[in-house]
């Protein structure tokens, strides 16, 4: 392991974080929110004090090469340190007495899971809840790859950049937009930015600036922090359709808006998972429309409230509208199966992707065509292209850790004596970062009751699901930390 | 498709059937249960019927060659068919009035699931309950084995025996023991016979022999159908024990046995998937005794009732002594993990089974280990020897299909409105063959009230979880069926 290495990047990512939480200090001094402006400078300082350390500890030779487990080691230990760190506010404020909470709902945040230890939200204070929303949009499109935008071209070998964006970029395979990585990450972050404040601007004729800002946060990063206790029901049906279709453009692989303004809509439009994508949600929506329906109801009402939710699950961002814990069990059957689906690879949000859920048919029916046919070559392919081996198997890889990490961590919830329901979907909402499940997990309930453990193990899984499970079991395994 | 030999395949088997009809109409001549003997005589004549037609479909030029997917195809189409046939006498003779419930019953039983859609067992008379208990145990080793084990040495091309083998045996390799297959498969009756003989025998001076036959057949098949309606609850502690010890016995790779036949028990007490079996179901009966115990209880009772339902539901067999519905959720989050994990390869259990758990194990570590360190080779290992990839590689579609499966028959599962725990269950007990799950289909409920839907759902993952999906899946492709 190049420990040098580790700490210089990791003192990088804590300088970040630190200058992104200027803008939240700021809004304590104007709310005068006092309690929480002494906690912003504490948690600064403590930052400040631990990067510096670590640059002292980088100091020296020169750091040398920087191979796959780096990356993945990289990845794995700033996004804990990050929840670590992000976690200080709500704490030493007071607003979260326990520092387990407070970390959880910093992890929570920073894996843009929007899962909440809170029975009320409304009285965190403007700036804290700032953060908290905050913390999604950062997350989502990954502080590490916000870093590599910050580089000057040319900067570092490939290497180096390469490792990075694989650990932290969702989805089977890294889209490199154009050539050099650094731009690819500024392109995103371009574009990133530029629907975020669309978004505020369009949800600000509905709703206050301020909620404006944190909900198109939270919509941006696909995390689910609301900052009213009603989540997003409170809000004009305008509001909810807005956020509908913007949880839904959150969730597209960005590369399809690069291809957009490239003037290469054709491309686009064929994209097989982008096709997949939008036919499955608005798929899921007619059926739980159907499902929900009940005569006395107008039909808007039920179509938006069926596809917010379905828009909220698939994308993995976890707002609500409405109870949907009472739901039918068809719809929150469904809702189930689009937890585990998840959004597009390349976008902000989680789960296991589409596209891997579809590159999974496609290897099994040609695995099974291999069976009953040996001898012959079937060929995996996506939007016309022979599928790489390697990409099948880490594929394959990536299934076996996730159903074995599911299961453990569900044994290990039910230690806390919970109804089954109530187990399962909260490993299957934190695992695939979409925040609420159902039953004591539901919409309208929180994460606080859960022990100290369970809490350990939803902080795994959401670690595990925000970053694919590799950087984070790789962490687990001895030859990430052998000394070469 | 060579239509033709599968003909000619499932008139065998269909032969095989009516003769093991045969006792079952004895004994309801015997106990002058009329009803039954009609119903037994005409389900027959049903049978002939069809395996003379499918006789006469097959006539004409040589049957032609037989490769994988006759093999995949003729393990399907036979089970079904048994199935089909296997309800005949439930249906006729009016004790189950609807046939899609004595089919559900029927393929529970080949498939030595267990699951029953009757409220109450006790009405069907004797020997509808004895040709209940029986599917279970000809289902458990196969009966295409039993067919295999008949065939004369040499009589066929390794051809077809090895796919029928294949098809039909569970765990991710076929355990030839001897190099002649049909002399194998005699071996393996051998040892069922002897051991299902032997639990009879202990049965017989706890219970009247007549339940002791039908427990012991229920539980060398690893099926789970008692004959009272308190399942194995009414009976005494030395009975409970006895077949704790069977369940367990009957979960062990049958090739174990061979090697201490042939007094080499050095080799079986180092077997890997052995000793995983034996300390998860010690870990997880100790745990569940610690999870269950009441102060005013027993600790026998205590240790009686988790290793009871440990060996019942990690073997598959689904026998109960006890609601374990009511437990707390950590004894039943430890059932649900042993039901998906499931008993050994080789074994008449159901489930994921052992080894492919420890393989999906061993091979994650070495592909996470390749992944960190790219450019070496780590080999996975079952029992000091390199695992083939061909073997990984099914191992990695097995997976897939079972996640795809799994998700699936739940969604369509909660068409019927049930609750989330009792659609997730149902589904699992069914797909690995345990029989009874929790709530709705808890040890003391039972499937009667799902909708046609959903219990053609359960017979599917029924048939699927036995035959380990491929040749379920194998009759869905357009490939089978090519003329080729």
């Amino acid at each position: 392991m190049n420990f040098k290495s580790l700490s210089r990047f990791t003192s990088l990512i804590l300088v970040v974080e630190a200058a992104f939480m200027l803008p939240a200090l700021l809004l304590s001094l104007i709310c005068r929110e006092s309690r929480s402006t002494g906690a912003y400078l504490i948690s600064l300082g403590i930052i400040l004090l631990l990067a510096g350390l670590l640059v002292l500890l980088s100091r020296g030779e020169k750091a040398g090469e920087f191979y796959e487990k780096e990356g993945l080691a990289c990845a794995g230990i700033s996004w804990i340190i990050m929840g670590l760190t992000g976690a200080l506010p709500f704490w030493i404020s007071g607003a979260i007495p326990a520092y387990i909470d407070a970390f959880f709902e910093s992890v929570s945040g920073f894996t843009t899971t929007g899962a909440s230890i809170l029975s009320e939200v409304e009285g965190l204070g403007k700036s804290l809840l700032y953060w908290r929303s905050f913390t999604h949009w950062l997350g989502g499109m990954g502080v590490l790859v916000f870093l590599l935008a910050l580089l000057p071209q040319g900067s570092r070998g490939s290497g180096f950049t390469l490792h990075i964006l694989k650990a932290e970029s969702p989805g089977p395979d890294v889209g490199k937009l154009v050539p050099q990585l650094s731009h690819t990450a500024r392109i995103l972050y371009l574009i990133y930015i530029g629907l975020t404040a669309l978004d505020i601007l369009l949800l600000s004729f509905g709703m206050p600036l301020f909620d404006a800002v944190c909900i198109a946060l939270g919509t941006a990063g696909t995390g689910g922090f609301a900052v009213t206790n009603a989540g997003l029901g409170g809000y004009s049906p305008y509001v909810q359709w807005i956020t509908t279709l913007f949880m839904f453009l959150f969730g597209v692989n960005f590369s399809c808006y690069y291809l957009l303004i490239r003037k290469r809509p054709g491309s686009v439009f064929k994209d097989g998972e982008l096709r997949f994508y939008f036919l499955t949600l608005l798929g899921a929506g007619l059926f739980i429309a159907l499902n929900i329906y009940q005569p006395g109801q107008g039909a808007e009402e039920t179509l938006r409230a069926s596809f917010f939710q379905a828009a909220s699950i698939m994308s993995t961002t976890g707002f609500a509208t409405t109870d949907f814990n009472l739901w039918p069990s068809f719809a929150k059957g469904i809702l189930i199966f689009l937890t585990i689906l998840g959004a597009s690879a390349g976008s902000t949000g989680g789960g296991m992707k589409c596209i891997r859920f579809q590159l999974i048919l496609k290897d099994l029916h040609s695995n099974l065509r291999r069976m009953i046919r040996p001898g012959r070559i079937y060929l995996v392919r996506s939007n016309g292209k022979p599928v790489n081996d390697g990409v099948l198997s880490n594929l394959r890889t990536y299934l076996s850790a996730y159903v074995v990490i599911a299961l453990v961590s569900f044994l290990l919830l039910t230690l806390d004596g919970k109804d089954l329901s109530t187990s399962v979907t909260a490993m299957l909402a934190c695992f695939n970062n979409v925040g609420p499940g159902l039953e004591g997990v539901g919409p309208m309930a929180n994460y606080g009751s859960f022990s100290v453990l369970s809490k350990l193990v939803l902080i795994f899984d959401m670690l595990a699901g925000r970053l694919e499970i590799f950087p984070i079991i790789a962490l687990l395994s001895r030859t990430t930390w052998d000394h070469r």
